[in-house]
């Protein structure tokens, strides 16, 4: 008899495990029970917080810091991944840009600058990869991807031909475009983007009124920002002939998706499923017996673009046994057992501390795995 | 295809469910999965707290609520149960002379009774019963069941003829024993007595050096109360030629278990052995595709006679497939999985305070159980 295979791939479990962590403590479960089972491990990721550190672990990668401008124009030090075939990086663009850098007293979507991201960006170029997988959640910014664009050597000028300051605010003074200067290397660099909502840029649905009171802005500075944005789309229309503004996704991480669209090749996808196909999953599941994926936390919002979603999907549409295990299990868990999910198993023993729970996850992955594996080891079918 | 038949035989939830309330959550998360299924329920126990609930819920029996003599003297609301067949008791000591109804400033193990545990007995032969079960964790007490026989009829006297006062230090006076009184219905009345220790009644590993400090005896006190317990041994010997001093179990329940052996026929046995053989477990396992079990807590200190060890073995011995749930588990479950559990697997969602897990148990035992028969009812078998 063949030896099962298992396909171990869950996402992060946020402030305890790296995917990898996860993977590997999966698999010690696993092999308690059946030492000769076969574990393939694909640390996965959704392209939010710890997608860079998945992919870096999945091809053997390094990751490499860099001081960049922060959102506030500060230096901070951010990380970018390169795969460990050369070709590929993976950048988070809350690395450089990210709502973590300011708080309370600083926190200013008005002046914010995605000039850090770019500066990965080229950091990334500068290393020879074809490819870059972005992720671009948890953003500070509403600046419309100018800022990443001049750290690419884009121009972004007033009528008296001086570049603007920093910050969305200020896109509302922007005569003209200049990239003549626009790193060339963009043209061929396929730049794929994590991006799960589908805002445009402007109005109602937009950067600035959906997202931008979360980053600090006040009822007048949404208008302030919307309108901004407004006028830097049709500046991009005129000088760059494309149409970015009603595009889904334009608006995500302060109108960065824009500014991709507009400055690069870049294609908005969901996160997951770019982590999907970059990882190969489609093929790895057939390999499979039983695919184990988990997260943090489940929920019903699982349902809406997380890892273990994408995962499920496409362990079922190879007909594959999906289980699912969490630090928490939230509401809603039943809507996720007819869309792939064969069974969905908490890991902490016990009342704890959220603290304590964290601090445990690799044992409690392992326990938990361990005892779903002498489960179906055991001689009942029903 | 027959339907599959779960046996559910789980102990209480301590402090959350009750045995039966654990059976009618593990049911309904079976029947999500499997609607026909034949859930056979038997709320389980190991002669600790919860057993006479769930012996009354096992038999469709009547719990009866009795004011009786507390273990200082003071009357105190027990409770005992008569099963659905009106033919057995059960009876846990605690209810009446348990260590609860005494705090830091009252307890005295000098002159703690068992007086109102004799009047539990009294009121289950008044109600016609053949047999009894009684359980006797959790005593406040240190007097040899002296005080429990008392209430039953039998006299202890001193030398001049006056009966002694209660507890345990008074049998140092004691001068002779007089049974002529002693309810005569206790000949023919079957005691099985809950008992999982092996402490005989005197010396170093007795009654009093082994309890009594837990119960608040002084070193000072410990000795007093040994030297009075073999006194009192040695009276019973004479008197009423037993033999229970060094009887294995004779110190359990600061001696009760002696005083059991001396004035009735008691038999002292394992509580969960009992339990088992009441419920008729070993031929309701016979049916079972699945047996599931459970306790509050699970850990090492499980296979030392708590309930779920004991469904396990019975179930084992049938051959039949062994899952427990636990709403803790603890250190040491990997030495369960080679004697009788198949898996063993937490129900808590995630990190939350014992009291949240302990009010949500219900809905975490459903959830558990059902991700579970989920798990067993997917195709794969590995």
């Amino acid at each position: 008899m063949k030896n099962t295979v298992f396909v171990l791939a869950p996402d992060s479990f946020k402030g305890s495990m790296t995917a990898k962590q996860v993977c590997d403590a999966m698999e010690r479960g696993i092999k308690k029970v059946l030492p000769d089972a076969e574990c393939i491990k694909v640390p996965m990721a959704d392209g939010g917080e710890g997608t860079m550190q998945s992919l870096v672990d999945a091809t053997n990668g390094t990751i490499y810091e860099l001081d960049v401008a922060g959102p506030l124009g500060k230096q901070v030090k951010a990380r970018y991944g390169i795969m460990g075939t050369g070709k590929t990086a993976a950048i988070e663009m809350a690395s450089a840009s990210g709502i973590h850098f300011v708080d309370e007293n600083t926190k200013n979507p008005l002046i914010t600058t995605t000039y850090g991201t770019g500066q990965l960006v080229k950091a990334c170029l500068d290393r020879g990869v074809h490819k870059i997988i972005l992720g671009i959640g948890g953003s500070a910014t509403n600046d419309g991807g100018a800022g990443f664009a001049r750290a690419l050597g884009a121009k972004f000028l007033d009528k008296e031909g001086r570049e603007l300051p920093p910050g969305g605010a200020a896109l509302a003074g922007l005569d003209r475009i200049d990239i003549s200067s626009l790193d060339p290397r963009l043209k061929d660099v396929d730049i794929e983007v994590a991006c799960d909502v589908t805002n445009p840029l402007c109005g109602k649905t937009g950067a600035s009124f959906v997202f931008g009171p979360q980053k600090g802005a006040t009822a007048e500075m949404v208008t302030i920002l919307d309108n901004a944005l407004d006028h830097y789309a049709g500046i991009i229309s005129r000088d760059l002939k494309k149409e970015v503004k009603d595009v889904p996704g334009a608006g995500a991480a302060g109108g960065l998706g824009a500014g991709l669209l507009a400055f690069t090749n870049a294609r908005l996808e969901k996160g997951v499923d770019i982590i999907i196909n970059y990882t190969n999953l489609k093929e790895i599941v057939q390999k499979a017996d039983i695919v184990f994926t988990g997260e943090g936390g489940i929920d019903f919002q699982t349902q809406y673009g997380k890892t273990p979603f994408g995962v499920a999907r496409t362990a079922k549409a190879a007909d594959k046994t999906v289980i699912a295990i969490a630090g928490y299990i939230g509401e809603g868990i039943e809507q996720l057992y007819s869309i792939g999910f064969d069974a969905i198993l908490g890991i902490v023993p016990g009342a704890m501390t959220i603290g304590e729970a964290m601090r445990k996850g690799a044992e409690n992955v392992e326990r938990t795995v361990e005892n779903i594996v002498r489960l179906l080891n055991s001689r009942s079918k029903i």
